[in-house]
């Protein structure tokens, strides 16, 4: 098991948000960087995590930054964990050329093209290595009570990281404007011909419009997303696909809540005005 | 006068943060960038508006994005202004060899030595010319309930223009970790030989420190700091000389408040910990 190294810590809302650092097996042995809010937590009772994935191009710092979320989870006294989003450094021939694949740009899946294969594999880092070894420092968070949310690819990884789990790790799952229909749109069909040697046909697992068509389990889902996306627009998001699939797949609005925000954009202007609804509704299930 | 150019909009906490872009005449004719958060204020009323200035290496967009300042502006019905923080491309020879002087690191003062002096005018262009180019738009801000606060660098802006203005211009002050006595410090005395043909004799008045120890009338200023601020300890800071001064001048604590906070840092981190405190500080006075 990789030790973590702490590369930097900063104290606040009372807790400590810490980098750490360390050489993850799951992408191929390159050095992979997270962020963990603590809250100050005087209990002496692990916390429950919450997984933030961010969008493309977007690192471990995005999040904890722009977010807003650090004063609402210290209040609520909620652990956030923030990967990055996507190896750094395999040298694929390619990985830096466009901002919508490759570097910065992981998808949170687990590649099966060969040339991906060896580092691209953010789902098996996320939902596997990293409470792995978060456990293995002896930091205290109670990985039995985790949900998971996200931002734009992000929020495609949160919905389809819960919705795919068969272990049922997280308890409840939330994005802001999220790419849910990733077979459908041009970001999805480009990651799933480049990440996956079965292409498309293979990125139906990793589809949460799919998923949730097939899924009959109970669910808790939260979707925002805003009418002046310009990647909503474009088509790229396709929130109303996943929403007619989770009616016709029979969940109610209390398991699936999609709401359309008049106006916003893709922004972290429209993620930091609903941050804490998001972190509320988690905390409903993390504390149940 | 200049006409205000919209660069970009974002909807936040229902109400919107834009980007103006303007000729700046106190710039040198210079384009100047401004962030404007204004809240939805549905009363018809003309709503009044914070200052915030930021720290060395930041623009205008840097406290919209990381400080958390908007939501609760959005709660108070207050108005946020973000200039940024220097002239951008003003030409002069060596003013982008370091970060915390030229470029980025406009200190808040009008130059006056020959080669900064066209276009180094941070206070003209914070205190006479963004208030005119934003009423001449007919943007429904009141100018006549204005408070300012800032961090760092945007810290020593703050507690200067505020002190130093003939037209109580301001209602009120705050600083996160602001340069308090920058003839004193090396960052200050560095800006001071750089700028001012007078050098640090002249620098006295823009240094807080001087300015509140010789101040007799009623003032508002919260001060907060962090005890693991690396800038603090190496005494580029200097908030308690900023605090005695005040002391000795007769300032009680409703007037000076100065807040040691525990282990936090400079960063945004800290800030945002404390940035609803600021907030509502100022709205006491806005809303008087």
């Amino acid at each position: 098991m990789a030790a973590l190294e702490k590369v930097s810590s900063n104290k606040v809302y009372e807790g400590e948000l810490i980098k750490y650092k360390f050489k993850s097996e799951a992408l191929g042995g390159l050095d992979a960087n997270f962020n963990l809010f603590l809250p100050s937590n005087k209990s002496g009772v692990k916390v429950p995590v919450l997984v933030y994935l961010a969008g493309l191009t977007c690192t471990e710092d995005t999040g904890a930054q722009k977010g807003g979320y650090l004063g609402v989870a210290a209040s609520q006294n909620i652990a956030i964990l923030f990967p990055d989003t996507s190896p750094r450094g395999a040298g694929v021939p390619g990985e830096d050329d466009d901002w919508d694949f490759g570097t910065g740009a992981g998808f949170y899946l687990d590649a099966t093209r060969p040339e991906y294969s060896k580092h691209y594999n953010m789902a098996t880092h996320i939902t596997v290595e990293l409470p792995q070894v978060i456990e293995a420092a002896g930091i205290p968070i109670d990985f039995q009570r985790q949900s998971i949310f996200g931002h734009s690819m992000g929020g495609h990884g949160a919905l389809t990281l819960y919705l795919s789990s068969k272990t049922k790790q997280y308890r409840s799952a939330s994005a802001f404007a999220p790419i849910s229909n990733p077979t459908k749109c041009p970001w999805g069909e480009k990651a799933f011909k480049g990440y996956l040697a079965g292409g498309i046909a293979e990125g139906k697992r990793y589809d949460a419009t799919e998923l949730i068509s097939k899924s009959t389990d109970p669910v808790h889902i939260l979707i925002d997303y805003g009418t002046g996306d310009n990647f909503y627009k474009q088509g790229q998001l396709l929130p109303e696909s996943f929403l007619k699939a989770a009616r016709d797949a029979g969940y109610d609005e209390f398991q699936v809540r999609v709401r359309s925000q008049d106006a916003y954009d893709h922004s972290y202007y429209f993620i930091s005005t609903f941050a804490s609804d998001h972190i509320h509704f988690h905390a409903n299930f993390l504390k149940a």
